[in-house]
Protein backbone atom coordinates (compact mmCIF):
# COMPACT_ATOMS: atom_id res chain seq x y z
CA UNK A 1 0.00 0.00 0.00
CA UNK A 2 1.64 3.81 -1.03
CA UNK A 3 1.27 5.25 2.54
CA UNK A 4 2.28 8.78 0.96
CA UNK A 5 -0.85 8.81 -1.58
CA UNK A 6 -2.74 8.66 1.97
CA UNK A 7 -1.38 12.37 3.75
CA UNK A 8 -2.56 15.31 2.82
CA UNK A 9 -0.44 17.75 2.73
CA UNK A 10 -1.23 21.61 3.36
CA UNK A 11 1.02 24.61 2.15
CA UNK A 12 2.08 27.47 4.44
CA UNK A 13 0.61 25.59 7.54
CA UNK A 14 1.47 26.45 10.43
CA UNK A 15 3.86 29.54 8.83
CA UNK A 16 4.47 31.08 5.33
CA UNK A 17 7.03 28.29 3.10
CA UNK A 18 6.22 25.14 5.64
CA UNK A 19 4.26 22.38 4.27
CA UNK A 20 2.03 20.79 7.40
CA UNK A 21 2.22 16.70 6.71
CA UNK A 22 -1.53 16.04 7.87
CA UNK A 23 -1.44 12.79 9.19
CA UNK A 24 -5.20 12.66 9.57
CA UNK A 25 -6.25 11.85 6.21
CA UNK A 26 -4.68 8.44 6.86
CA UNK A 27 -5.41 7.34 10.28
CA UNK A 28 -9.24 8.07 9.50
CA UNK A 29 -9.22 5.43 6.53
CA UNK A 30 -9.58 2.22 8.30
CA UNK A 31 -6.90 0.72 5.72
CA UNK A 32 -4.77 2.28 5.73
CA UNK A 33 -4.35 3.11 9.33
CA UNK A 34 -4.37 -0.92 10.14
CA UNK A 35 -2.07 -0.88 7.30
CA UNK A 36 0.59 1.46 8.98
CA UNK A 37 0.12 0.27 12.05
CA UNK A 38 0.68 -3.50 11.07
CA UNK A 39 4.16 -2.45 9.45
CA UNK A 40 5.69 -0.47 11.68
CA UNK A 41 5.15 -3.57 14.11
CA UNK A 42 6.71 -6.01 11.50
CA UNK A 43 9.78 -3.46 11.05
CA UNK A 44 10.51 -2.89 15.10
CA UNK A 45 9.69 -6.49 16.00
CA UNK A 46 13.58 -7.11 16.05
CA UNK A 47 13.65 -4.55 18.64
CA UNK A 48 12.28 -6.72 21.37
CA UNK A 49 10.66 -3.64 23.31
CA UNK A 50 8.86 -4.08 26.60
CA UNK A 51 7.39 -0.75 26.46
CA UNK A 52 6.49 2.00 23.98
CA UNK A 53 7.08 5.81 24.80
CA UNK A 54 5.48 8.67 23.27
CA UNK A 55 7.37 11.67 23.25
CA UNK A 56 3.97 13.85 22.43
CA UNK A 57 0.46 12.87 23.63
CA UNK A 58 -0.17 13.34 19.60
CA UNK A 59 2.24 10.34 18.95
CA UNK A 60 -0.49 8.06 20.44
CA UNK A 61 -2.55 7.86 17.25
CA UNK A 62 0.40 5.53 16.36
CA UNK A 63 2.36 4.22 19.35
CA UNK A 64 -0.76 3.26 21.63
CA UNK A 65 -2.34 0.69 18.38
CA UNK A 66 1.25 -0.37 18.32
CA UNK A 67 2.16 -1.00 21.70
CA UNK A 68 -1.20 -3.06 21.55
CA UNK A 69 -0.51 -5.19 18.19
CA UNK A 70 3.18 -5.73 19.61
CA UNK A 71 1.59 -6.42 23.59
CA UNK A 72 3.85 -3.98 25.21
CA UNK A 73 2.70 -1.70 27.34
CA UNK A 74 2.43 2.10 27.03
CA UNK A 75 4.28 5.46 28.60
CA UNK A 76 3.35 8.77 27.18
CA UNK A 77 5.87 11.78 28.36
CA UNK A 78 4.03 15.15 28.43
CA UNK A 79 4.83 19.02 28.92
CA UNK A 80 5.20 19.64 32.45
CA UNK A 81 2.08 20.42 34.62
CA UNK A 82 0.00 17.40 32.92
CA UNK A 83 1.29 14.15 35.24
CA UNK A 84 0.19 13.77 39.01
CA UNK A 85 2.84 12.25 41.41
CA UNK A 86 6.75 12.38 41.13
CA UNK A 87 7.86 13.40 38.02
CA UNK A 88 11.12 13.17 36.19
CA UNK A 89 11.56 15.92 34.30
CA UNK A 90 14.43 17.17 31.22
CA UNK A 91 14.16 20.37 28.96
CA UNK A 92 15.07 19.71 25.71
CA UNK A 93 18.61 21.26 24.84
CA UNK A 94 17.61 22.90 21.18
CA UNK A 95 15.95 26.05 20.47
CA UNK A 96 12.92 25.24 19.28
CA UNK A 97 12.43 22.64 22.08
CA UNK A 98 10.30 22.43 25.47
CA UNK A 99 10.24 20.29 28.38
CA UNK A 100 9.08 16.54 28.60
CA UNK A 101 7.98 14.76 31.54
CA UNK A 102 7.32 11.10 32.20
CA UNK A 103 5.98 9.71 35.61
CA UNK A 104 8.54 8.97 37.74
CA UNK A 105 8.47 4.85 38.02
CA UNK A 106 7.09 4.65 34.63
CA UNK A 107 10.57 3.14 33.05
CA UNK A 108 12.11 0.22 34.70
CA UNK A 109 15.42 -0.30 35.04
CA UNK A 110 17.08 -2.41 32.26
CA UNK A 111 13.31 -2.04 30.46
CA UNK A 112 14.01 -1.76 26.51
CA UNK A 113 12.23 1.31 25.33
CA UNK A 114 10.85 2.10 21.88
CA UNK A 115 10.10 5.48 21.34
CA UNK A 116 7.43 5.93 18.60
CA UNK A 117 5.70 9.33 17.17
CA UNK A 118 3.55 10.46 14.15
CA UNK A 119 6.22 12.73 12.96
CA UNK A 120 10.27 13.05 12.58
CA UNK A 121 11.13 16.26 12.19
CA UNK A 122 14.40 18.40 13.94
CA UNK A 123 14.09 15.16 16.26
CA UNK A 124 14.28 17.25 19.15
CA UNK A 125 11.59 15.62 21.01
CA UNK A 126 12.68 12.49 20.62
CA UNK A 127 16.81 13.07 21.37
CA UNK A 128 14.87 14.95 25.01
CA UNK A 129 12.44 11.41 25.26
CA UNK A 130 15.55 8.84 24.65
CA UNK A 131 18.23 10.98 27.50
CA UNK A 132 15.17 10.71 29.67
CA UNK A 133 14.75 7.48 29.42
CA UNK A 134 18.09 6.97 29.45
CA UNK A 135 18.33 8.85 33.01
CA UNK A 136 15.77 6.44 34.05
CA UNK A 137 18.17 3.18 33.73
CA UNK A 138 15.99 2.28 30.53
CA UNK A 139 17.57 1.08 27.38
CA UNK A 140 16.24 2.80 24.14
CA UNK A 141 15.83 -0.38 21.11
CA UNK A 142 15.03 2.73 18.57
CA UNK A 143 12.54 5.02 17.31
CA UNK A 144 9.88 4.48 14.79
CA UNK A 145 7.87 7.09 13.03
CA UNK A 146 4.81 7.35 10.55
CA UNK A 147 6.94 10.26 8.61
CA UNK A 148 10.15 11.51 8.25
CA UNK A 149 11.24 15.00 7.09
CA UNK A 150 14.57 14.20 5.65
CA UNK A 151 15.87 17.64 5.18
CA UNK A 152 15.71 18.58 9.13
CA UNK A 153 18.64 16.61 10.66
CA UNK A 154 16.69 13.98 13.14
CA UNK A 155 17.77 10.96 11.76
CA UNK A 156 21.21 12.46 12.75
CA UNK A 157 20.17 13.71 15.50
CA UNK A 158 19.09 10.06 16.43
CA UNK A 159 21.82 8.44 15.18
CA UNK A 160 22.96 6.52 18.19
CA UNK A 161 19.39 4.54 17.89
CA UNK A 162 17.80 2.10 15.20
CA UNK A 163 15.67 4.97 13.06
CA UNK A 164 12.36 3.42 11.01
CA UNK A 165 9.79 5.32 9.53
CA UNK A 166 7.24 4.24 6.50
CA UNK A 167 6.87 7.82 5.10
CA UNK A 168 9.60 9.99 3.83
CA UNK A 169 9.24 13.65 2.76
CA UNK A 170 12.85 15.76 2.05
CA UNK A 171 10.94 18.95 3.48
CA UNK B 1 -9.05 -8.90 35.23
CA UNK B 2 -9.46 -6.67 37.82
CA UNK B 3 -8.73 -3.51 36.36
CA UNK B 4 -9.20 -0.96 38.93
CA UNK B 5 -6.10 -2.53 40.74
CA UNK B 6 -4.48 -1.27 38.11
CA UNK B 7 -5.38 2.35 38.45
CA UNK B 8 -3.41 4.50 41.16
CA UNK B 9 -5.12 7.09 43.19
CA UNK B 10 -3.13 10.31 43.49
CA UNK B 11 -4.62 11.71 46.46
CA UNK B 12 -4.82 15.88 45.95
CA UNK B 13 -3.92 16.52 42.44
CA UNK B 14 -4.46 18.56 40.50
CA UNK B 15 -5.61 20.44 43.52
CA UNK B 16 -6.63 19.35 47.08
CA UNK B 17 -9.54 17.30 47.54
CA UNK B 18 -9.47 16.07 44.10
CA UNK B 19 -8.46 12.19 43.83
CA UNK B 20 -6.75 11.85 40.29
CA UNK B 21 -7.35 8.73 38.71
CA UNK B 22 -3.73 8.01 36.90
CA UNK B 23 -4.57 5.41 34.54
CA UNK B 24 -0.54 5.24 33.25
CA UNK B 25 -0.13 2.54 35.38
CA UNK B 26 -2.48 0.72 33.93
CA UNK B 27 -1.63 1.08 30.52
CA UNK B 28 1.90 0.57 30.95
CA UNK B 29 1.14 -3.19 31.98
CA UNK B 30 0.68 -5.13 28.76
CA UNK B 31 -1.82 -7.37 29.84
CA UNK B 32 -4.35 -5.07 31.73
CA UNK B 33 -3.98 -2.66 28.54
CA UNK B 34 -4.47 -5.38 26.42
CA UNK B 35 -7.71 -6.75 28.49
CA UNK B 36 -9.16 -3.20 28.46
CA UNK B 37 -8.96 -2.69 24.84
CA UNK B 38 -10.41 -6.59 24.14
CA UNK B 39 -12.86 -5.66 26.65
CA UNK B 40 -14.27 -2.02 24.95
CA UNK B 41 -13.89 -3.53 21.79
CA UNK B 42 -16.64 -6.05 22.88
CA UNK B 43 -18.54 -3.97 24.45
CA UNK B 44 -18.53 -1.68 21.59
CA UNK B 45 -19.35 -3.90 18.99
CA UNK B 46 -22.90 -3.76 18.58
CA UNK B 47 -23.01 -0.06 17.96
CA UNK B 48 -20.82 -1.04 14.79
CA UNK B 49 -18.77 2.85 14.39
CA UNK B 50 -17.59 3.72 11.04
CA UNK B 51 -14.84 5.30 12.94
CA UNK B 52 -13.46 6.63 16.35
CA UNK B 53 -13.24 10.03 17.34
CA UNK B 54 -11.43 11.19 20.57
CA UNK B 55 -11.85 14.22 21.98
CA UNK B 56 -8.50 14.92 23.74
CA UNK B 57 -5.11 13.75 22.41
CA UNK B 58 -4.85 11.85 25.86
CA UNK B 59 -7.90 9.83 25.03
CA UNK B 60 -6.23 8.14 21.91
CA UNK B 61 -3.84 5.77 24.31
CA UNK B 62 -7.50 4.03 24.45
CA UNK B 63 -9.36 5.45 21.34
CA UNK B 64 -6.22 4.91 18.46
CA UNK B 65 -5.59 1.06 19.68
CA UNK B 66 -9.88 0.58 20.22
CA UNK B 67 -10.25 2.03 16.70
CA UNK B 68 -7.05 -0.77 15.49
CA UNK B 69 -8.82 -3.55 16.98
CA UNK B 70 -12.85 -2.51 15.59
CA UNK B 71 -10.77 -2.25 12.17
CA UNK B 72 -11.98 0.86 11.89
CA UNK B 73 -10.64 4.71 11.38
CA UNK B 74 -9.81 7.32 13.89
CA UNK B 75 -10.36 11.04 13.83
CA UNK B 76 -8.77 13.41 16.84
CA UNK B 77 -10.31 16.59 18.59
CA UNK B 78 -8.43 19.42 19.28
CA UNK B 79 -8.06 22.88 21.07
CA UNK B 80 -8.24 25.69 18.78
CA UNK B 81 -5.20 25.88 16.65
CA UNK B 82 -3.44 22.81 16.39
CA UNK B 83 -5.15 21.58 12.96
CA UNK B 84 -4.86 22.57 9.24
CA UNK B 85 -7.05 23.56 6.77
CA UNK B 86 -10.64 24.30 7.35
CA UNK B 87 -11.63 22.97 10.63
CA UNK B 88 -15.03 22.89 12.41
CA UNK B 89 -15.08 24.41 16.05
CA UNK B 90 -17.41 24.38 18.83
CA UNK B 91 -17.06 26.29 22.23
CA UNK B 92 -18.00 23.70 25.14
CA UNK B 93 -20.76 25.20 27.09
CA UNK B 94 -19.52 24.11 30.16
CA UNK B 95 -18.13 26.76 32.69
CA UNK B 96 -15.00 24.08 32.73
CA UNK B 97 -15.24 23.61 29.15
CA UNK B 98 -12.83 24.57 26.24
CA UNK B 99 -13.82 24.65 22.38
CA UNK B 100 -12.76 21.90 20.25
CA UNK B 101 -11.82 21.72 16.57
CA UNK B 102 -11.93 18.76 13.99
CA UNK B 103 -10.80 18.89 10.66
CA UNK B 104 -13.92 19.78 8.35
CA UNK B 105 -13.94 16.85 6.57
CA UNK B 106 -12.91 14.39 8.30
CA UNK B 107 -16.73 13.37 9.39
CA UNK B 108 -18.77 12.02 6.40
CA UNK B 109 -22.75 12.48 6.52
CA UNK B 110 -24.16 9.37 7.96
CA UNK B 111 -21.32 8.09 9.41
CA UNK B 112 -21.41 6.63 12.22
CA UNK B 113 -19.29 7.74 15.32
CA UNK B 114 -17.88 6.16 18.39
CA UNK B 115 -16.62 8.74 20.80
CA UNK B 116 -13.44 7.51 23.09
CA UNK B 117 -11.83 8.98 25.73
CA UNK B 118 -9.79 7.85 28.91
CA UNK B 119 -12.03 9.03 31.40
CA UNK B 120 -15.61 10.49 31.83
CA UNK B 121 -16.29 12.84 34.12
CA UNK B 122 -18.57 16.09 33.55
CA UNK B 123 -19.02 14.59 30.35
CA UNK B 124 -18.61 17.99 28.82
CA UNK B 125 -16.27 17.49 26.58
CA UNK B 126 -17.66 14.62 24.93
CA UNK B 127 -20.96 16.80 24.85
CA UNK B 128 -19.08 19.12 22.21
CA UNK B 129 -17.77 15.67 20.27
CA UNK B 130 -21.16 15.09 20.05
CA UNK B 131 -22.28 18.05 18.66
CA UNK B 132 -19.61 18.72 16.33
CA UNK B 133 -20.33 15.14 14.99
CA UNK B 134 -24.02 16.15 14.42
CA UNK B 135 -23.37 19.50 13.32
CA UNK B 136 -21.16 17.44 10.37
CA UNK B 137 -23.86 15.30 9.83
CA UNK B 138 -22.76 12.55 11.47
CA UNK B 139 -24.43 9.87 13.93
CA UNK B 140 -22.56 9.24 17.21
CA UNK B 141 -23.51 5.52 17.99
CA UNK B 142 -22.40 5.94 21.46
CA UNK B 143 -19.46 6.91 24.12
CA UNK B 144 -16.88 4.53 25.98
CA UNK B 145 -14.45 5.47 28.20
CA UNK B 146 -11.70 3.57 30.77
CA UNK B 147 -12.76 5.07 33.42
CA UNK B 148 -15.81 7.04 34.85
CA UNK B 149 -16.33 9.06 37.79
CA UNK B 150 -20.47 8.55 38.59
CA UNK B 151 -20.69 11.48 40.72
CA UNK B 152 -20.10 14.41 38.72
CA UNK B 153 -23.12 13.79 36.11
CA UNK B 154 -21.57 12.89 32.77
CA UNK B 155 -23.68 9.76 31.98
CA UNK B 156 -26.72 12.29 32.84
CA UNK B 157 -25.55 14.73 29.96
CA UNK B 158 -24.56 12.38 27.99
CA UNK B 159 -28.09 10.22 28.22
CA UNK B 160 -28.84 10.67 24.13
CA UNK B 161 -25.85 8.30 23.53
CA UNK B 162 -25.17 4.87 24.49
CA UNK B 163 -22.43 5.17 27.19
CA UNK B 164 -20.04 2.66 28.25
CA UNK B 165 -17.21 2.67 30.75
CA UNK B 166 -15.45 -0.33 32.47
CA UNK B 167 -13.88 0.92 35.46
CA UNK B 168 -16.31 3.03 38.01
CA UNK B 169 -15.79 5.90 40.65
CA UNK B 170 -17.85 7.52 42.77
CA UNK B 171 -15.95 10.69 42.48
Amino acid sequence: MDLIKKIRVVPDYPQEGISYKDVSTLIRDPESFRFAIQDLSRRCQHAAPDIIACAKARGLMIGAPLAYLMGVGLVVMRRPGNLPGEVFSLQQELEFGDTREVIKDSIAPGQRVLIVDELLATGGTSVTAAKIIEKLGGIVVGTAFLIEITGLGGRARLKDYDTISLIQYNY
